[in-house]
């Protein structure tokens, strides 16, 4: 067993420059090309510079429908002396495109003759004007001239190209072969997806996610099983891929614990640059070179393997192909929190985006390198320098986007309380209209109205009990938000109560139950509406929060909850009906409360927050799906609970 | 024979309209899902949305290499009390990723343990502080909670979506079946690529151009082989289409010539909704419907087939997907050159753009609607309304992309006397700089000056004689562009010419020879330096322009001289050897002359400009390939000729 192997730290910009310094030494250039129909060929990169070979057209032709004359014989002709043609010798009817008969070299339109006697072929056309010559011929090269360049090397081939290509006399195009990318997944404890699965497995995406993103840089993905961590093992395949691939990218074991081969089997093969740099999250990434091949071994949490994949292949596999890679684009935006960050490691933070008002704000969400759904949710990421400490609530920070602009724009950004509705919602707008897209974050009732006043969202989800008026949220919104003119729209009215596993085998009845030695809870974060009630039904009955085990851990959401409860990290926590039959759990019923959602008045003309407003108050689908969750009462749904 | 049937001139706006009205009628809309592996679901559009079956990870495990307790067991741990924990009882190693045995819920980190005696399984490990209660532990769906959403109906699958959804427990994802879009070539004179062409065959090359429009909208082409002019194989292909399409394009036959049998056919076999809109190129455009399906007839003109079917088919195609299509992009530029355009229809322009100084320049190329070179040179298209006239030099317009901003904003635009050598530039310079472009349009010497004096152009081409010194483009430059700081390069020496067919079949020697009744000249534009040189000799020799037959035509390049000549519009023409020897002409050398690059001094430092001067400077491909042009002395290439 290795241990207490520490990687190296290396700066970014520094690890970059290794590798493209390799890069450079090895020759490592644009690829050779390889011949392909032209029909095939949308969006691959030419290898050499197309030349016509024929012209086209390649006669000369009638650019309109009419007759074909010989100019000269046309010489006179006017509206006082008209002149007549013999058809069939002296004139021939054209329609446009027909190649001109010999010997002629003008059309005149249809619309300008007479036809005189019979038919074509018989009698005469009556013309009162001199045609000039070639008029309304296409000739010879009008569009392209045999020789003549049609498009230069490393250009990629376009639909007009692929017609201007085939239109030139080609059949086949030199493009540059595609960039082979060898990927291979290691860990003894990796499956594929389908297998039956017991504790321990884990399931191969990584190397799908990165397939994906080699096919949208326009390389060619080389997957290979999985290899367990056998040193042996991971040499044969580190060898295959360097006679089969471009670049060979092992994923993972590029840390130093007791099962990390990586460093080692490419140390033994070729040569390890560097291992390790000083990037959150993706720290131990492995760059090296076997046979002359760049080797990259990247780390196995999903979100490193993708962040240090796109920083240290994409650019690899556009040089390739004789590209650029695109620029990444970037929107300025303001942090709607504040976020610490390691002294000395460079972070990827990743943000969701919200047009609120005029404000861009960007919104930190998960930043664990093992959560890919943030990923997924993230508009956007924000890199904290490794210099920095962090940035304040409200700095100003360039986020790389991972949407588009347009998407960030079309988006209602709803921060508050959690509800599962929420995701029913969320589906049914972008089911319904395509441009729009709901975004969720979950701070706890309390967290949205602040959110609400601080100008980082369009809409809270609220269930914040008054003790003293016995309603919910007016007094708060008055309190928080006073100064603006609000709308309380209810969504739904749902069950609060105990979750725990199926068949209750500690049978819980109550809070009471809660200070029984073998009684774990799991709590929600200050701030949340379920917190408020949790602590009131303690206060009623006395109990002090240390005599409840588990009080200090939070979650944030109802699933989150729930998901602890059907785990075991938990006996019971507080959420609603619907997160517990999700999950499969049992109830202890305790309130019916009322969720609301709170909304600025001057948001509402905004077309994605009246389309969700449309659809709480008249979408059928949306209201059966919320009722199919259970525990939901949706008689006020879409409903005005206060105006301001 | 029909003949005389002329078309509607609908709006554009009015047949746009209708043709939505139609597809809502038909109840058009999002198509339904079909099951594919998630792996090859890259850029397809959910149909339903996707929940999580799984949560991930399924099972607690360690974040961290260390030793898995169970953290009531740490509890008192301190410096001056460490607690021992028995290996293999009270503690285990883990990896990280590695399941948490049961009962344990919480991980030291390796750093913070001492092992004391023997190996894992035999002794203690020894800690100094207590675990927190799940510290270090990826519990189960921390990533993914079995349920949740992973992605909503209408989301285009993206690599990080791939992952999520495979992480999620699925194999394979409802994505929306891609529309197809049934292509139907007709026309008796069109024959298929690598055919041996005879006169009047035409290549057929439209359906690849709409093939690869299809697949870069997602849909899914089906090209039908080539259908005579033939009312009833018209009328079989449409009914098969209807048969297997979403969609059925009937290209062409769509005007009203005696071979346009596609309106026609589209009423017998259903409905003809519009036929002829006010547009240009595109005019003959028809609108139908047949059993249910939307069928499209346009025209065979590939700049007209190119802009009907993006106006008609895109949005569909994206419809079908639950998507809007992309909103095209835009810049702001100024017209070179003046731009009529008739009162009545909305003439759709092709334009070059570059950026010159702060001025984005457009300049209209080719209007030809056959000329499919046009939309493979353009950068962009802009719509003169059918009310307007046309544009006045300087106009502000609003250009719809069709290359990338970026790259228009680093190409070099190079306006002046053409010579073949600037291809074989524009092509060394794309190879070796992917980045840049450079970008010829060819307005004779005289014009490429008056170009840069106008803000127009980077540089241009020149090979202007002052016939009072003797010296080339000096006096010139002085003269309109005397207030600017000026660099003149020299590109080439070139031979300059008579051109005449293979054989000099009328046997012409020299000028002379242009009097003669059965010798047909074709000539430069105004303004052209050749045109200056051929002026130059008539003078000489004291012939009138109007004794020369074919003087008032006037082509714009080299080459289209010698296609001229090659195609027998002419007998000769004047122009340099280069072009003669392309197209395998005979020629009849008079007169050897300098050809130089004229740039603004400002531009100089320009990168692509200064990759252009160090490519003629520096480059050996450069140099040998202009050799072997044929015709050029390269001696002086890249001297400094004049600096102001």
């Amino acid at each position: 067993m290795r241990k207490g192997i520490y990687l190296e730290n290396t700066p970014l910009a520094e690890a970059l420059k290794l590798w493209a310094d390799m890069i450079a030494s090895e020759g490592i250039g644009p690829l050779g090309g390889e011949s392909v129909p032209v029909a095939d060929s949308l969006g691959r990169i030419t290898a050499e510079a197309i030349f016509a070979k024929l012209s086209s057209p390649f006669y000369h032709s009638s650019a309109m429908d009419g007759y074909a004359v010989r100019f000269a014989e046309t010489f006179g002709a006017s509206e006082s002396d008209p002149r007549r043609l013999r058809l069939g010798e002296e004139t021939v009817y054209v329609d446009t495109g027909d190649p001109l008969p010999d010997g002629f070299n003008a059309v005149i339109m249809i619309e300008d003759i007479n036809v005189i006697e019979g038919s074509q072929g018989q009698g005469h056309i009556e013309i009162i004007k001199p045609a000039a010559p070639w008029q309304h011929v296409r000739v010879i090269g009008e569009d392209i001239v045999s020789t003549e360049l049609i498009v230069p090397e490393n250009h990629r081939m376009r639909p007009v190209d692929i017609g201007a290509i085939i239109s030139g006399g080609h059949l086949e195009v030199s493009v540059r072969r595609r960039p082979r990318v060898v990927i291979i997944p290691t860990g003894s404890e990796i499956v594929e997806p389908g297998t039956d699965l017991k504790k321990g497995d884990i399931i191969e995406y990584n190397s799908r996610i990165l397939s994906a993103l080699v096919i949208e840089w326009g390389g060619l993905p080389l997957r290979f099983k999985p290899v367990p961590d056998n040193i042996g093992k991971i040499k044969d395949a580190i060898n295959e891929g360097c006679d089969r691939g471009d670049l060979i990218v092992i994923n993972a074991g590029s840390s130093a614990g007791s099962e990390d081969f990586t460093a080692k089997v490419i140390a033994e093969l070729g040569e390890v640059l560097l291992h390790g740099i000083n990037i959150k999250p993706g720290k131990p990434v492995i760059l090296g070179r076997v046979k002359g091949k760049p080797v990259l071994g990247i780390p196995g949490y999903p979100v490193s393997t993708y962040i240090t994949f796109n920083l240290f292949a994409k650019d690899l596999v556009y040089k390739w192909q004789g590209l650029e890679g695109p620029d990444p684009e970037f929107m300025k935006a303001r942090l709607s929190r504040q976020v610490a960050s390691s002294l000395g490691q460079e972070e990827f933070l990743r943000v969701k985006l919200g047009r609120v008002g005029q404000n861009l704000i960007a919104t930190p969400v998960s930043r664990g390198a093992g959560v890919l759904m943030s990923l997924v949710r993230a508009d956007g990421i924000v890199r904290i320098p490794a210099m920095s400490e962090g940035f304040g609530a409200g700095t100003e920070v360039d986020v790389e986007m991972l949407r588009g602009k347009k998407d960030v724009e079309n988006t209602v950004v709803c921060i508050g309380s959690h509800d599962n509705a929420l995701d029913i919602l969320a589906n049914v707008l972008k089911k319904n209209h395509t441009a729009f897209s709901l975004s969720s974050a979950h701070v706890g009732s309390m967290g949205g109205l602040i959110a609400l006043k601080k100008g980082e969202a369009h809409m809270a989800g609220t269930h914040l009990l008054d003790e003293e008026t016995g309603e919910y949220n007016i007094s708060y919104i008055k309190k928080i938000l006073g100064h603006r003119k609000m709308l309380l729209i209810n969504l739904v009215y749902r069950q609060q109560g105990l979750m725990v596993p199926k068949g209750n085998p500690k049978n819980i009845q109550g809070f009471g139950d809660l200070t029984r030695e073998n009684v774990v809870f799991i709590n929600r974060q200050t701030g949340a509406g379920t917190r408020l009630l949790t602590d009131k039904y303690l206060k009623e009955l006395g109990i002090a929060p240390k005599d409840v085990r588990g009080y200090e851990r939070e979650e944030y959401t109802h699933m989150g909850v729930a998901s602890a409860v059907l785990t075991g990290i938990a006996d019971t926590g507080m959420g609603i009906l619907a997160s517990a039959e999700a999950l499969g759990l049992d109830f202890i019923p305790l309130a019916k409360e009322r969720y609301d959602l709170a909304i600025p008045a001057d948001f509402v003309e905004m077309p994605a927050l009246s389309a969700i407003l449309q659809i709480i108050r008249q979408s059928g689908e949306f209201r059966t799906s919320v009722e199919a969750l259970g525990g939901y009462d949706i008689s006020d749904m879409g409903k005005v609970m206060y105006e301001s």
